[in-house]
């Protein structure tokens, strides 16, 4: 219990992420005399202001490659100062602190212990009711860091918010299959990183070379990493979570083609012949 | 004294910041064979250069949160290399180390005791005179990491440069109270952040609604928090400060009305009638 | 061996630095019950794409500040999956891990240790070949945190890609020196830092005054300091890294007069009269 990761939708010109980290260090330390005993690891700040689902997606990839024990602190909080309530819960061996609205979804396992967040004992008499992150979020994590037990943060809840989201589908018919899924993030280079499972193609290497419909689009072309690119040319490759990625070398894809997130995605794998 | 935060208008594209944490590291620990033994903290490195009010504030906000005995070292600095003093400081049980531009304004409670940096022992001969957050601030910060005593560090000076500032001011009339104030800040969010006290306001709760007026608009609908807003209408609540804030519901309220820091906040408060 | 520095151009929107930082702790402490042990510090992620002349500036400038036995990650690689080679290397007394792609050009040191990484046991399985700084460059910096002796990661190599970039030149004639060389970086201020020492003008301070040239603009006047220029009057000043750097006070002389990287500068010092 001695990393704390924070993801929020803070930004990194207001006094928000230091106050919240403050308040961690000084609940764990009030003396501030102690040797460091938690790493803070930002994973980002800078998420699009309430997007929640930006933030889901961002946790579920970085946290599972954290050591066991690290304590999950995730602030994209519309609904700061309501009645949404605030979880805590574990998961998968981690610990999540969380408003309620859908952002622990992809992280939450089906034997996940979810509680709400109710130990008024905890919580800071902040001016005003929006800025939990520094009222609330913070001290419930840093009495996770200090090893108070789950249990005793709140009752145990199973009726978390959770984010509905099309998944991807996969049609198999005579001619060929389909499989039909989204974008779901663009990433700085201008990658677009799907929600289709390279594991789906792959079962049938030997096949036709599957096609990639984006927006009108097509592409036919499939490397193994971004340099096997010529220049201009879009790609379709494996991506770092195991989905199906389209890019282009050195430049944007999203850009040159005005692709966003939520785009319609199609790969289409024509049977082999005879 | 394990925790440093930093403050500066250095962004994340250059050098600068790295330098300024791996002089500190360095002076702390020359051999790099210690366990980790200081705690950094970036508050914020994206100021608008050169913005000595903006750093005082988020300063000001940030700093009470963090345990007694932190160091926060705070470099924006437009007169770097020229005569300008620099000031390390004890103030509410923190300790602080800025260049005398009235930067440290906010957090400079009347019992402070604050010296001129003049420890030519301390400072680094570095390239240039354009750099004192590696050549100058760094070794000092690391020097009260360290455990050096503040006397040491240079003579007392009760003349520090303060911001000279607008302060809200209260207008009781027989017709009512008027309060005028200033937006202090623009966050990430578009909300507008004030210098009225909310406590100015709730003294007469029962009374009849005030009336916020900005830029040309009025505001009368308070709440509690953010997600109270129906959609497109602004509406004043209390900020996390303790100040009077208004905010649009999931939009920039700032860019809606173009408004930005430093414009003019009215608020009248009618008298009860009869 | 127990801080750890991070240069790439992840940018901070993605999951991409965190997935670093977490599988480097995660390899530190499995079980995540230790107390800290590494310190983490981020040079930047916010680098251009794919720049990896920026990264090696910005790592040369950085590094030399922190104390001996930092190891030093740096991850931007176009050339991720492909061939290119993997390199450790220890250079003045200072640990690195970086593609080989010229981005360690100016910290390799004559005498310095250079490795090709090929431990495939330290490698993680991760999905796709696209993500090596979890994969690949995490776990050999986890390796030499863990104090894993560098000639245990791979053999030795003489032949590492290098930057091959213009030197700065300098020609003496009857009639005085023409000094030519670039703009190296443009900082957040918009300062232009040059390749020119400065240490090439300052042999002979009592002659006339050197005249800069860039893009077609004349720069006469040399300052200590930025605050020493008049509002709106370019000036040359010895920069943080013993470079001659322009100037222009409270703006963006980058932007004012148009000049990025790469521009040629040329400093004409006529000799002294009779």
């Amino acid at each position: 219990m001695s990393i704390l990761t924070l993801l929020t939708d803070f930004g990194t010109t207001d006094y928000y992420v230091g106050a919240v980290k403050g308040t961690v260090l000084r609940l764990l330390d009030p003396l501030g005399d102690h040797a460091p005993r938690v790493t803070l690891v930002d994973l980002s700040h800078d998420l699009p202001p309430g997007d929640v689902e930006a933030a889901a997606d961002l946790l579920a990839a970085a946290a599972p490659t954290f050591p066991a024990g690290t304590v999950h602190l995730s602030v994209v909080d519309p609904g700061v100062g309501s009645k949404r309530r605030i979880l805590a819960a574990r998961s998968g061996g981690h610990l999540y602190v969380a408003p309620d609205n859908g952002l622990l979804t992809p992280v939450l396992e089906p034997t996940a212990e979810i509680r709400s967040v109710t130990r008024a004992d905890l919580f800071l008499a902040g001016p005003g009711a929006t800025f939990h992150g520094r009222d609330r979020f913070a001290p419930t994590a840093a009495a996770l860091l200090r090893g108070e037990p789950l249990a005793t943060l709140g009752p145990e809840i199973d009726d978390p918010t959770l984010l509905e989201r099309p998944r991807p589908r996969r049609l198999e018919t005579a001619a060929g299959a389909t499989f039909e899924g989204r974008v779901v993030r663009v990433d700085r280079f201008g990658n677009l990183v799907t929600d289709l499972p390279a594991a789906w193609l792959e079962a049938r290497a030997t096949e036709p070379t599957p096609r990639v419909e984006v927006a009108g689009h097509v592409v036919e072309r499939w490397v193994a990493h971004y340099a096997e690119l010529p220049d201009g040319a879009p790609g379709a490759l494996v991506g770092s979570l195991g989905t199906v990625e389209l890019s282009l070398r050195g430049r944007s894809l999203a850009e040159r083609w005005s692709v966003a997130r939520g785009e319609t995605v199609r790969i289409v794998r024509p049977s082999p012949p005879g």
